[in-house]
């Protein structure tokens, strides 16, 4: 049987125009000899649409645009991933109704439908809700009632949705048991760096455990900072991945499931894949909110110089403009290696003094500022300025930040840490510099070599006022990705006073972490609302 | 049998501090001649540790404190709550366990200690698990497995934890036919206004409908904006409240099982137990992050006047500084009213002019700032000034967002948003106005009665720029907090024009709201944690 992929972008809330691609494809699908095209969880509404499934209108929007599907679906099946409002089997347990809500007794299903010639032949509804890092489906969702298998012309199908396929001795083993003769799984799967190696994995486990072959539809798309990254794929009944569809890009994908195609390699290394996820996050931060083009503040260091070449990237060197912002305590060379990076990359540059912006600030102050709050005058000036530049064009400001200084507060608040979205916030320093490399022929070599400095008073680089970044790196890593206490991380080899210092500094930043933009995940544990610590906060990892 | 209700302010993370707290009171107890004492939920650990509950050494070290915490239950019996972690029931359901935790099938238990005479007597676990709004406990907890009675001395006790007295047919009910002589609930729940009377009113329905006395304990405190309100309460088999502790006070409070006391009112009309509320978040951030004065941007107006009067009942005049910063758009009158509002308050007052700084911003940028840009260039100049201050005397900035403003997005990013937290960021603007006539004393008449202004451009108002409070309020208020789609606003009277502009500007501010300080909760649906929208979202209510 011949089977498209509709790998769709969807913006969440724009159900009317995710349902116009969708049919769409349907009509590519059909055109194109499938017999079924099947589309990702959540397709309709998109990923994730949060609080809005709480909107009395949204879920019947939804239900509304599965109709419409439904109507496209002459001659071919259609199995589409959207949310339902069933009524409650269960009245008395409020555990997943709002307090707010209406109440009225109906729950939550995110679920697919299997659509054929203007029927809906079965709706299934998704097991296994995670609710941990960045998902909150119990919030949402209530859980289905049991696995099954249905019927699609002569094919026996187990349809399970996105985690469903991660539960050992869980729905897809069920569902084999039953008799399926293959495994459809609709995801919207979160990428982190080495996730698409992981899900093969998990997949060919399933598939080769079950003695069944397994496709595993993924959506693409960038949604405030979560990346999915596509790449939908098919094993054979001994897990071979026999298809592959492009990851990053959506489209209609075929495949067929008799898989006479030889055994398909996973393309890209793990952090060019990393790259590529930040350009499609940059890329559709700006084009689902009606933005066009960015600015980034180029201080001629290694981290605004790689936030520029992604931008660059992701919308076209026209659509990025940098500014050079010095004070006194600039080197000339900055300035030369931005005007260099900025000329290389082919954006329109600005060079704007703030020194007596600066020198006013100073003598506004009734004491006159010091140490770290004078320092702290120049990136706040800065951030004043690049974001008066940003309302002049109309442009969003990119935040430069990266996860290790991020991890200890290392930046101004209101000053670097402006910006619209944070597209390297979930990269290590050393990932940075990796990165940067990979533009290395746009990136002048001085700016990948030299000392890293936030150029706030004289001769100051980061190592004066932090671990140095090898040191450092892994300890946050350690501590923020995989949990590890004080006491681990000295078994693990780590100096006692340097991990104290980077655990104590990791807690008290997090008042500056709330209130960061949003950042680009790529690693398996990023700040932001897949880390949820409280602020106020007093225990200490002894 | 006396009772002694441990209504303690826990920090969260600060095991060793809040233990020390529950000892001590144990002891006043056993010296008070109590039987028995009970602390509320998670007294242990504070509400909510978040994912501090994922650190491997956390969850052990509540347990080694609720062993601490037993051997002081010599002649006295205690219930505390705390969490612990035991050997998981069912090791395949992955939805309650951290994607990066060490997965070793153990599962979280919000629970409650029956301790006595150095012996666990009984442990009883949270059943129903609060996932909406600022909960979302079914991210870290299993439930328990049942309801059940305890015997302590000649009492048969159905104890149970929070959410669980709030589901109809739940474990109350099952607890009373099972033949508890007593409900024992230990709570841990959120203030927003009116809430004090719902609770007592579903206590009262839970006793009179069971024919069953309940004691309800509660938390006290402020954690990063939701604060627990104590008021702790006892009613009798009849739903008449027979004992109250105090709200917003913590201590030791006792009472007796004979319920001798006359029926006992609810204090304080809804709008003073908002402000009690406000006073004790500032209070309690303060405190519990090490901080112990804060500073205001006093511009004239009533927000930052109200923000003010309330900081010094949260930290006392001394530890309060204003600031008033003009620009050229300021007008005289608001230079008067902030001087008169902070020497009416009792604080230190400072008086720094933007405009040098302002017209060195506008002198600096390549095209000059109009309209909107250049209006948001004085408050990210006094952004930074206060920052300054703040940062120079290591006091915290008030941010004086209130929630009309918040809704619609009328303030600037790191302008007048900047702060530790955002005291007023849940009240209403007609809230602002009447908590403000509760300091009528100290607020000058004129800040009370003059029209509000933002001052940015020559003789703006707010209404310029807004439709007007008394109709913006109650749309902000049933878009947000009853979730009402365009047409259910239209037919409810509104004007539709009007409906339409203020949801557009609620979803197209999502962005900013993203990056406001923390605020204090007060009402059913604040903004932050308590309501996760996406800021990518195309969904319009039509």
């Amino acid at each position: 049987m011949r089977i498209g992929i509709g790998q769709i972008n969807p913006t969440v809330g724009d159900i009317p125009g995710n349902t116009a691609v969708i049919v769409r494809l349907i009509d590519e699908a059909r055109a194109a000899g499938c017999e079924l095209v099947v589309f990702p969880e959540l397709a309709v509404p998109g990923y994730s649409p949060l609080d809005l499934l709480w909107q009395p209108d949204f879920v019947p929007a939804c239900e509304s645009a599965v109709n419409t599907i439904c109507k496209a679906s002459h001659g071919i099946g259609v199995l589409v991933g959207s949310v339902t409002a069933q009524p409650s089997r269960d009245p008395t347990n409020h555990d997943n109704v709002s307090s707010v809500s209406d109440g009225g007794g109906t729950a939550l299903y995110d679920c697919a439908y299997l659509l054929e010639n203007q029927s809906v032949i079965a709706r299934v509804d998704k097991l296994h809700l995670p609710t941990y890092d960045v998902d909150s489906e119990r919030r949402y969702y209530t859980p289905g009632a049991g696995a099954e298998v249905h019927r699609f012309r002569d094919l026996r199908m187990g349809i399970n949705i996105c985690e469903d396929i991660w539960i050992d001795d869980g729905p897809t083993d069920v569902q084999a048991s039953l008799g399926a003769e293959w495994i459809v799984n609709l995801s919207a799967s979160p990428f982190y760096r080495g996730k698409p190696e992981i899900r093969r994995q998990l997949v060919a486990r399933r598939a080769s455990e079950n003695g069944i072959p397994v496709l595993y539809a993924n959506l693409v798309g960038g949604q405030d900072g979560i990346i999915f990254d596509g790449g939908s794929f098919a094993v054979d009944r001994e897990g071979q991945v026999r298809f592959r569809a492009p990851a990053f890009e959506d489209g209609l994908f075929l495949f067929d499931t008799t898989l006479v195609a030889a055994d398909v390699a996973c393309s890209g290394d793990d952090l060019s894949q990393v790259r590529q996820a930040i350009v499609l996050g940059i890329r559709d931060y700006l084009r689902k909110n009606g933005f066009t083009s960015v600015i980034v503040a180029l201080s001629g260091g290694i981290d605004s110089a790689l936030v520029t070449a992604l931008a660059v990237d992701a919308v076209g060197a026209n659509a990025v403009t940098t500014v050079y912002m010095p004070s006194i305590h600039s080197s000339p060379e900055s300035g030369e290696d931005a005007s260099a990076c900025a000329a290389a990359l082919g954006v329109e540059h600005m060079d704007i003094s703030i020194d007596a912006v600066y020198a006013a600030l100073q003598a506004a102050m009734p004491t006159a500022p010091e140490g770290i709050v004078d320092e702290n005058l120049q990136p706040r000036v800065r951030g004043t300025v690049l974001m008066a530049l940003a309302n002049q064009r109309n442009a969003l400001a990119l935040c430069p930040a990266n996860k290790s200084e991020a991890a200890v507060g290392y930046n101004t608040l209101y000053g670097d840490t402006v910006g619209a979205i944070a597209p390297i916030v979930d990269l290590y320093k050393a990932d940075v510099y990796a990165m940067a490399r990979m533009y290395s022929d746009r990136i002048p070599e001085r700016i990948l070599t030299k000392p890293p400095s936030a150029e706030l008073r004289p001769d100051q680089t980061d190592q004066d006022d932090l671990p140095s970044y090898d040191v450092l790196d892994p300890i946050v890593r350690e501590a923020v990705e995989n949990h590890r206490t004080y006491q681990q991380l000295v078994k693990m080899g780590y100096d006692k006073a340097t991990v104290r210092d980077v655990l104590d500094r990791i807690r008290r930043s997090e008042y500056k972490r709330a209130q960061l933009p949003p950042g680009i995940k790529v690693t398996p544990k990023a700040f932001g609302i897949g880390r949820r610590m409280p602020i106020t906060n007093r225990f200490r990892s002894e």
